[in-house]
Order: C-alpha cells, then sequence, then structure tokens
C-alpha cells in the first residue's frame, strides 16, 4: 500500500487523438487527499459518451482521455477524515466525481446541475483543487472525494451493478421525477442500454411498459425485459390506435430524429422525455404542443437518487443484462455498439487490464 | 320576437375570400332548439385569429366566414328546456359551442380537447347535429346551446370582459395547470392580447411577473400593467444574470421564433408554455432540455375554467385594456392589429352594427 501522500502510477486504457483508437496507457492517480477514497476498479460500464469523447465527436476533448463512468470497485484506502467508507467496502462512482457542493443545486441533491462552473466529469474535466485532467474507470484504481462514492448494495453483482452509474440513474430518475407508479402508462423508445434499464426500472415501480421500435424483431426482446406490450412504430394504424394513450414516452434513441409521432401518443399533459443526446431536435409543429403535450428533457441524476435507485435495484433485483469483456477487446466493442450489436451493455472485466 | 321554431336574420360582417376583406352580409341563425339560447350581442373582441381566418393564412377557411370568439351580449330568448340562462342574463361565448360531452376529455372538463371530432368551434366550423356552418360574433345575435354560454359576473363591464374569452382564458389556463401562485416568478414574452392579460393575471395570483421584450419601449407599459420587473432580451448581460430563474415563462409571441433563449431563463424543472399559434417552432438544442426545462403549450381553457377565469376577474377587479371601435373599422382594426399599433385588444360595439 502505498501512504497517502504518494500517487499511484496506474495502468489505464486511453485515446490520444480522435483516430488512435482506445490502447494502452499509464496515467498517475493523486495521492490521498483528507476527504479522498482510493477505489481498486473491478468493473466499469462502456456508455455511448465514452466513444463519442474518445472521437472527440462533440469537440470538447481534451487528450490523452481515459473514459469510463460506470465504476464499480472496492475501496483499497481513504484520506485521514473520510468517514462514510472504509477498506473493503463494495462502491461505485458515475459521471460525476465532484461539485461545488454549495450552490442552490447542490444543495437540492442535483449536484449534476451544479451552477458553479458545472459538476466535475468523471472523464475529460479538470479538478477543482489542482485543476489537472480527470480520468475514468478504464483504469486499475480511482481516487474520488468521498461524497461522490456510492455503496453498492450486497446483494448486487458487481459486474451488473456498473451500468446503473449512468444507464440506470439515466432512466431511473424521470421515472421519478415525473411520478411513475402503479397504473402508469410508459412508453420507451430506443432499445439500448438506457432504454432497456427503462423498461425493467419502470416495470418495478408498478407501471404498465410498452416498447416503442420501427423494427418488429424487438418485440421478443421487450417481452423478455418484462414489458406488457409492443408497438411497432412504422405501423401507422397502430399508432393511431394509441394517439393519447400514454402518460410518459422516456425517449433514449440516441440519434437525431423527429420527436413529433411520440407526442401524439401522449395524453393531455403527458411527458416526453429525452435522454438520449441528440444535438438539434427537429422542427416541431407547435399545434400539437398546444393540446398540453409536455417535452423535456433530464440529464442522469443527483447522487442521493443514485444512491436510491441503486437500492431500489437491489431491493427489486433489477440488473442490466450485460456481455463482459476484456479491457483488451474496447475497440471491437466501440464498433459492435456502433451496430447496435449488443444486449445491451458492454462491461470491462478490470482484472483483465491487471493482468494484462 | 320570432317564435322559438323560426330562424333569424342576422346582420353580420364577414369574408367572402382570403382577399376580400370584412364587410358586412347577412346571415341566418337557426330557430332555438329546446336547449340552445339566443343572444343579443353587445360586444366582440378582435382575435389574431379571426385575422388569420378571414384571410385563410391556415388554409383551413371555408367562405362565407364571420369571425369573432370573443362574444358578450345578453340573453333574448330561451329553448322549452334551457334551465342555467334566463332571458335578461348577461352571458358570454368564447371559442366553442359544442363539444360531444361524453368523451374522456369532455367529461374532465377539457371541452376543448374533445376527441369526438373536435370541440365545434364559434365559426369556420360545422354544427354538429345539422353541419350547418357556424358563424362568430361579428353579428347582432348568436344562437348556442346552453352548456357553451358562460355568464359575466355582474361587476365586470361588458366592453373589457369580452377579451376574456380568449385572450383571458388562454393566459389563464396555463397559469393554473402548472400552479403559479404567491412567489412564484413568471415571465411574459410578448406584450399583445393575450401577454397584457397574462401579466395581470399572474400579478392578481400573487407571482412575480416580468415582462420580456426586445424592445425598451415596453419599460414603461409593463410597469403601467402591474409587471414587477422588465427583462430587455436584446441585452445579454440582463439576459444571463436571470440564467435559470423563471418558474414559468408564459410564451404568447404570435409569431415563429427560437424559444431557445427563454429555456434559458428557466430554473431546473421550470416551464415555458407556447400560447402563440406558430406552425413549426424551429431546431431546440437538446443539451438545454437535458438540463430538465420543460417545453409545452396549451390552448384556450374548458367551460368550467373559463366560468373560473372570469369569476376571479370580477373578484381581483381585472379587465383587459381595451379599444372599442365600430364595426365598419375592422379592416383597418386588421391593420393596426398586424402593426401592433394596440393596447391592447380591439373590442368591437355591436350597437354599431345594428344602427348601420
Amino acid at each position: 500500500m502505498t501512504t497517502a501522500t504518494n500517487e499511484y502510477p496506474t495502468k489505464a486504457y486511453g485515446a490520444t487523438a480522435p483516430d488512435s483508437g482506445v490502447g494502452p496507457m499509464e496515467i498517475v492517480r493523486r495521492g490521498l487527499r483528507h476527504d479522498d477514497v482510493l477505489i481498486d476498479i473491478t468493473h466499469c460500464g462502456i456508455c455511448h459518451s465514452d466513444l463519442h469523447t474518445a472521437r472527440n465527436d462533440w469537440g470538447r476533448t481534451t487528450y490523452p482521455i481515459v473514459p469510463g463512468h460506470e465504476i464499480v470497485g472496492t475501496v483499497a484506502a481513504i484520506g485521514e477524515s473520510v468517514t462514510r467508507h472504509e477498506v473493503g467496502d463494495r462502491v461505485a462512482i458515475g459521471c460525476l466525481v465532484d461539485s461545488c457542493m454549495e450552490c442552490k443545486h447542490c444543495d437540492a441533491d442535483l449536484e449534476q446541475y451544479c451552477v458553479e462552473g458545472g459538476a466535475t466529469g468523471t472523464y475529460n474535466s479538470k479538478d477543482r483543487r489542482d485543476g489537472s485532467p480527470t480520468h475514468g474507470g478504464y483504469s486499475e484504481r480511482i481516487v474520488c472525494r468521498e461524497e461522490f462514492v456510492l455503496k453498492v448494495p450486497d446483494n448486487l453483482p458487481m459486474a451488473e451493478a456498473a451500468p446503473l452509474l449512468c444507464a440506470g440513474i439515466t432512466s431511473y430518475s424521470p421515472l421519478k421525477t415525473w411520478k411513475i407508479g402503479p397504473g402508469s402508462k410508459v412508453a420507451v423508445a430506443g432499445l439500448g442500454g438506457l432504454g432497456h434499464m427503462g423498461v425493467k426500472l419502470a416495470a418495478a415501480m408498478g407501471a404498465e411498459v410498452t416498447v416503442l421500435s420501427r423494427s418488429e424483431s424487438k418485440r421478443e426482446d421487450a417481452e423478455k425485459l418484462g414489458a406488457h406490450d409492443f408497438l411497432n412504430t412504422s405501423d401507422k394504424t397502430a399508432m393511431k390506435g394509441k394517439t393519447g394513450y400514454f402518460d410518459m414516452v422516456l425517449n433514449t434513441i440516441p440519434v437525431r430524429h423527429d420527436v413529433t409521432p411520440y407526442l401524439h401518443l401522449l395524453r393531455i399533459d403527458g411527458v416526453q422525455v429525452l435522454v438520449g443526446m441528440i444535438d438539434m431536435m427537429p422542427e416541431v409543429h407547435t399545434g400539437i404542443l398546444l393540446g398540453r403535450k409536455v417535452l423535456t428533457g433530464s440529464g442522469i441524476g443527483g447522487l442521493a437518487e443514485t444512491q436510491e435507485m441503486l437500492e431500489f435495484c437491489a431491493e427489486h433485483g433489477i440488473v442490466p443484462d450485460i456481455e463482459v469483456i476484456p479491457m483488451h477487446d474496447i475497440n471491437h466493442a466501440y464498433e459492435r455498439m456502433e451496430a447496435s450489436d449488443v444486449k445491451y451493455r458492454f462491461v470491462i472485466d478490470m482484472e483483465s487490464l491487471r493482468e494484462g
């Protein structure tokens, strides 16, 4: 064990340029501050954002970049003032590693919307205290301020817990915000990492869940995930039959598309929540909105809500469907992800990095 | 007085073609059905929709068309089963004269969203029972099913009451839907017929009201109407200072525009309500929505809510600022309305039609 004042040389995988792919590199984790936790990472989920950031698709990447914000592991050491965690604890880190903790949003447990320069991202961000770049979970270990380290409930398996930290909370938060519960009618558009969690979570909350897809091939998948119904959005008659039917459309589609057909499916005061980063949303005819249809979005969740979600999943036995891969398969995994060839989330077994 | 089974030849003003302007014509009001009320119209407000419909701007006009859906008057006769109204009562008709009264929306006092073929519009629509065209308030009298006739409270002056039937309820309804009350921070964009009522109504509900405008010239008007603040939307620094400040932006702007700057003004879970018919809304960056900003719309209000609004206005002494004109000045009024040269609503004195 290194002492708290020393830095930790750490094996990682990252990108050095938009076209470099993701490969082995060594990074340095800071020595523990008084309120820091050192975590040995056991697993890290792979999110679409990882791929977009590695390739600089959003034009905001600072290289070298180590992606990964669906992180689980065990506590290996703690700073002297840490009270929330002990060595050996099963813990997790999501999309955030710090925030101001003082603004109105942080006070309201909405750290993801911190107004003081924004929350600090788990990667491609800058440490609030020393300005050093943050690096994500494609690595052996990570150091993080204790408040941003969550607890993994005992009965959640580690590998399956990883995707909950981004895909899970991103679907969970809007369901809670809009008070989805027994009897609610929820439609989920897009059956990927987020969407498949949306189906499971909404069903566990007691909602009647319908999967929306252009492709009839998803009907069987929808049923397996616990959806009560399937609606083929290419079938105009079927779509018309559900006009005004849903309380919520959880729209997880990660590419630019027209949101209008989903607005038509909403009851009065029903809400379409966008959770995918689709940049510019195509024009919408306001006549539809004037029928009191609500269009909004939601971004991940705060720390308290993320912990609540982990406990909800543990209590209801909900885990994502995952495919575990070794670290060195990352570039192939990205290719398959782009081809939607994964049901439904890749998770990296970080033991493969230590051995590699 | 004609008997209940006879029709009523009626002086009116209407358009016969998109470029005809609005001129005198004679129409026939049906003889009273058992549940009908005959109303001698005293005043009719002028709404932008009148102008758009007269000119077929929306491509849905059937000629000849008699506009007008902000109607007040006195009951002149009643059908044999009418119980809600008596001869001599001060009454009003808004945008609707009928609906199915049986669907889920009608049952929920949301007749404006009737799902059985839609509610019957006061003009440019078809009577549900005999298919005859409906004609609006630019006329001496109107016949309407008793449930769609509202009561004008005693202390509301008739001329001023007229614009409440469309401009008033259109602003009132979203304020109620989104629970605006004491302490709420409401911004009103667009200071016309709807917007100026939005300011007065929101202030009467106890909200802190800010008028948004590109033009500094509106600052004084805003204050006169009872707004607590004015925000010049051309002033980038001022706009930035109100980022995340408002619970609601009531957007009454009646022409196509980018709604993005108003989304930035909303707090988390704050709502921008569009009430103007602006057809296609320009593209919006979904990154803003992902900060839990809500975009929606609202269309007039149901019968019960419209009655409630009339009583709210009577109780709080709220009336629109109007300019009364004679019927034959209608085309000039349209021109001035298009030039935003009215503070804030034209109302036709229908006595001028009887005399003309």
